[in-house]
Formats: structure tokens, sequence, C-alpha cells
């Protein structure tokens, strides 16, 4: 069995290393030629993920192929399709990327192969969209090929190891076609359940971003209203927190791919419908993790004002310590820490920022100014949500 | 040492019956002097909660002493508050039965004594107005005295096991007064805790029901979009759940003392302080939940046009099965099914109710008719949210 997985980036690369771990020939599509040579030549371009590196060393070249070219990969059975979904300004998804992949390989799709999504999309795009561009470019039938949806749920830094032990889910759009991915995924994938439908597994995946994003929403809200009330955030959450209460810990908000981006799906979903009452709580959830910047800015000018050094506040220099969305991830989509540090400059006041996983010369490139924190009067530090004063004079 | 414990509900009797086993002396205050002979006479007047009846049976009267009156708790040197805190129209708490249980111990309150509440309350109460209450009715100053907050945990039906495992915080509104409620309370709580004030312990309690609150209204509207999007809401839980995820259960609402009225405390504080925007996502929640009984009336009246049966819809039996804020619990405080059953009347339909838990004559004695669940066209099941059809033709 030739397996193609469609998108070598953080989510493709860790399911095709270990799908080549367990035997399979594997063809990795990707469109960046040099990370193709890269990984032919053993070398893992995502060294954050654990296990990674020995993986793309072993297979890299050999049992793993990787290539820009969807040609490459027209003897495979089995194509996995995990490429990304960007959402326009309006949050609403852009399917151009999953559409590419699916119609090129629509192109190669052969009777009785089998298409599975793991992208996270919006509930029924694997029935209603995917299905349609396969059926156009390859000319074939749904029932002469399977098409099922597989949500990934990997983690940057533990995907390998997410793949091989947490439960993953698997839906068919059709019967046939769910029976089949189940089986062809169980080869790979040991903690493996399948459920009804496509729509079924794809909305398992945004129920989990959602629940997050909510509960994330709902510790930033306690966060606030403990510190008007006078009240250790922490101290109390320690304690409320048991086995049927999980309040999760507050932040600048909820940055990178996924949570920040599945609430929308069906926002704008039932919003479409008319249904505006239906998704009001994850809009709301999303409204404050989103607005936590401000209140991070505002938490910082009271500071720099109770600090009363005998200068302008514009001339006080402020660091924002760590701007990538994750601590120890490389990423900066949809990250807050960055924004903030954006809305302290548009604020007039004099920001710098700092975070060890990226150089002065990155930071330049982002139109920011880089700054060790000893070196500034006030550092916010993005993580650990704490405000320190140095005397720097 | 001698323990009062004012109140002897479906809380104070428990903790009550808890210590007495302990090998103390109680002196139970409640104003129901018939539920005081009861108890005295080895009688427990909550059936539902296990393991209570063999302790009121062994301690009743002898150990636990119940009383209508104060001055019999005169010689206490501990003095535990459990009565309920009812709420206004406006969702504003009532404090009257607190202050006078205050008031009433501080007219007994002895130099050296502590007092602890356990009633949930909003942040700040036991500091602010307890201290009050007890300082102008006896004369003493806090130093003299010791108090102290530990937040009820109890679940009726679990309330004993609860004592004996769950996790139990207190907080003083001293050190003094945290330490030596502490140590007091070890004496009968294995598993205790120690947080820095009451005003921690208050919030620690709060923060529980609004995070249970929020998840239940997540839950709720959830499960109206996966109606809306065909997708079964409790296949794609199970799978979505998993260590990190705790999607919960739908509902017609939460009712009860607890949930539907800690959210408020929150809100209240924070909107009376201009911050409207603090408690958003407590706000919506709360709305959401409440307004799940629109969301299955409309059900049911598409049900019943849908059955197409040759009688108008007014004609047609509906029996809400269940009314009780919770199953298996005899109470009707804040319950939604019940106001759902109502909702459904007002919109003019023919409806019944049915609960095991109630006979025909306390469910006349509500203002509602009295229908076994197979004589109706259609039942509700309040607890499993189903519509089950009947031909009673």
């Amino acid at each position: 069995m030739k397996i193609a997985v469609i998108g070598l980036g953080k989510a493709g690369l860790p399911i095709a290393s270990v799908i080549v771990n367990r035997g399979f020939e594997v063809v990795g599509v990707a469109i960046d030629e040099r990370k193709c040579e890269d990984i032919n030549g053993g070398k893992n371009p995502i060294p954050e993920e654990i296990g990674l590196d020995e993986l793309i060393k072993m297979h890299g070249g050999k049992g793993l192929i990787a290539t820009a070219n969807y040609e490459n990969a027209k003897e495979c059975e089995i194509f996995i399709i995990i490429v990304p979904l960007f959402t326009d300004e309006n949050n609403n998804p852009d399917y151009s990327i999953i559409e590419s992949a699916f119609r090129n390989v629509g192109r190669i799709l052969k009777k009785g192969d089998l298409v599975v999504l793991e992208t996270s999309v919006p509930p029924g795009t694997t029935e209603e969209r995917a299905r349609k561009w396969l059926e156009e470019e390859s000319g074939l039938k749904l029932g002469e090929f399977y098409l099922a949806y597989s949500p990934e749920r990997i983690m940057t830094g533990f995907s390998i190891s997410r793949l091989e032990k947490f439960p993953k889910v698997v839906g068919g759009v059709d019967k046939e076609s769910g029976q089949k991915a189940f089986v062809t995924y169980q080869t790979f994938i040991p903690n493996l359940h399948l459920v009804s439908s496509a729509r079924v597994a794809e909305f398992t995946k945004i129920a989990e971003g959602c629940y997050r994003d909510v509960n994330i929403g709902l510790a930033n809200e306690l966060f606030k209203i403990a510190g008007e009330l006078d009240v250790n955030f922490y101290e109390a959450r320690t304690y409320a927190n048991h086995e049927y209460c999980h309040i999760h810990l507050p932040s600048t908000g909820v940055g990178g791919h996924c949570i920040p981006v599945y609430p929308w799906f069906l926002v704008n979903d039932m919003e479409k419908r008319d249904k505006f009452d239906y998704a009001k709580l994850l809009r709301t959830a999303r409204e404050i993790n989103d607005e936590m910047i401000e209140y991070w800015a505002e938490k910082i000018v009271l500071e720099l004002e109770c600090m009363k050094i005998n200068r302008p506040l514009n001339e006080l220099k402020i660091c924002v310590k760590g701007i990538s969305f994750r601590e120890g991830v490389k990423e900066l989509y949809h990250s807050r820490n960055l924004a903030l540090a954006k809305l302290l400059s548009e604020k007039g006041l004099n920001v710098y920022v700092y975070d060890e996983l990226f150089s002065k010369e990155e930071v330049g490139e982002m139109g920011l100014k880089y700054l060790e924190p000893e070196d500034a009067d006030l550092v916010f530090d993005s993580f650990r949500l704490t405000l320190e004063k140095y005397d720097n004079r």
C-alpha cells in the first residue's frame, strides 16, 4: 500500500513520518521544493517536534519521498490531505489551498482510491465541497472512490506521541468510505474510532476547539474579575479545580492556527442561517480573548504612570518579552503577544520586544525594535503575565 | 469542644451529622421546630441523602441536639453558619436570613469564639458584612473573636461522602482566624486546605459555579448548533472529550440554588463597578441556559405540528416528564423543567406534568395538571431531552 500525504507542514510531516515508520511507502507532496530537498536529504524542517529528527533521518529520501509534483504520487492508493486553511478578514474560511490540493489529487485519482482530509474545516466541507472537487477532476463518482475525514489532533512538539497515543476519529462521506478509511488508518493509528459520518468527525474537532476557546475566555474573565475583587486568581483556581472543575489559565488571548479560528466556522455558519442566538457564547468568548490585549495595554500604561519616573511616558522603554503565540513555538500566526506590542506602539509608547526564539534581525524585519529585557524600564512577560520594573535611568 | 451549626437544611444537617459522628457535641439551630423534633427523635428529614439516616438515628437528640432557640447554643465555642441565601427578581442577593443568623450568633458570642460561614456568597461578604453584624451585636471586636469562611461543597445525595473525601477550602478574615478555623475544621474534615483569605475562599466557590454554568451553556449552544448541522451531538461529544476536553451535557437549562445564582454575584458586582465588559461571558451563559426552555418549547410545537393529528394543537395532550430541577432530587427551586411546563401552558397548549417524586396532589397544588406519560399524545422527557409520540386517539 502506497500512501500520499499532501502537505508537509507541522501537521502533515509528522503523520507522513509515522506512516513511513510503520513500513509503508509514502510520497509527501509540498509546494516548497527546497523543503522537499531537505526532507529527502534526511533534514528535519521542524526541529521543535520531538522524535521527528530521527524519523526524517531514517526515512527521508528512502521510504518517504518528498516532491512538489503530484504526478509522483499517481501510483498511491491512499491520499491524505493535510494542508492549511486560512481565514479572511471576516473570519470566513478561504478554501483555495484545500480546493487546489483536492483538484490536483482528483487529476490522478483512480478507481478504488481513498482520499482522507485531515485539515480542520467547517462541518460539511468534506461531504459538500471535497466530493465535488474530486468528482469534477477525476470524472469518477463517489462509490468508485472513497472519501473520509479524520481530524488531525497534533500539538507542535508532541505530534508524534499524539499520533501514537491520542484518540483519533474518522468518519466517511458514505458508509463504505468510513469503513475503508477506518481499516486503512488502523494500520498506522493505534487509538482510532469510527464515527457515523465525516460531518460528525468534522464537528468533533471544531467542538474541541470551541471548548478550549470558551474556557480560556472564562479564565480571562474570572482573572479580570478576581483582580477587581482583590483576589489572587491563581490561588482561587488551584482550589476551585477538582475532578469536575477545570478552570483554565488566563492569557493575552488565544493565538495560532486553530483555537482562534474554529469558533468562527460555527458562528459564521449560524449567522448565515439567521440563527444569531445560536453561537453567542462562542462569539463572546472570541471577543473576550481578542480584547485581552486592551486589558494588558491598560495595565502596562497604569504601571508606567505609577513608576513616576521623571521622564515623559513615551520615553520609558517597555519590553514585551515573548512574541510567539505559544511559548517555545516559533510561530506568529494570530499571535496576541505580537498584537499587544503593536497596540502599545500605536499608542505612541516606546515599545521593544524580546523572544529567545527570534533574533534581533528577525525582530527588525517585523518592523519592531529589539531589546534585552534587562535594558528596559518595564518588562511585560507575555507568558507569565507579569510586569517587572527595572531602574535603567 | 462544643459546636453550633446554624441551619439544618440540605447543607447544614449533613455537616452537623459528620461533626457529631467525630465525637463532638453539636447544637443544631433551625427555625422549623417540627424538623428539630424529628431530628431529636432520630428521624432524618432528608431521606435522599445517602448515609444520613444512620447518623441521625445514632446521634439525633443525643450528641446532636436540634433547637429553634439560639440560647441553647450559648455554650458553644464554634459557630458554623450554613443558612440559605436567596436572590431577588434582579438576581441580587437578599442577605436577610444570613444577617439574622449572624446577629443571633453575635448576641451569644464570647471572647475566643470562632464563627465560620459556609453559605455561598458574593466575595467580600464575610469580611465586610458578617464581621460588622457580629461586632455590632456582640460588642466584641475582630481579634477578640475569630471569623472565617469555608464554602460547602455538598451535592444532595452525596453530601456525607463529599465531606469525608472532597477537597474543602477555608480562609480567614484575618490570619489568626484562618489558622484557628483551619485547625478546628481539620478535626472533622480530612481533606482541608487553608487559603490566604475569606475572600479567596468565597471566590473559589463562585468560580466553580461559574465554570459549570458556562460549560453547560457551551454544551447547550453546541447542542443547538449540532442540530442545525445535522450532527449527533452526543456522538461528537463522546469523541471530542478526552483528558483536556470536558464538554458537558445539554439540558433544559440550569436549576437549583447554586449554579444559576452564583454567576449573578459576579455579574452584578462588576456592573455596579461600571465594568460591564468584565462579566459578559457569565451573563451570556446565563441567558443561554435560561432561554433553553424557549428552544424546547419550539421543538415541542414543531413536533406537534408534524404529528398532523386531526385535532387542533391545543387539544393534544403534552406531558412534561420530570419537573424537579435535577433528576432524583425533590426540589423545584429555579427548575427550568417546571418553567418549561408553565411556558407551554402560557402558549395555550394542553400541558400536563409527571414526576415520580411528586404525587398527583402535589402537582395539583402547583396549579398544574397530572398525567401518566402513556396517556399523553406527546411526552417530553426533561432529563433525557427526548420527545416521544403516543397514539392516544
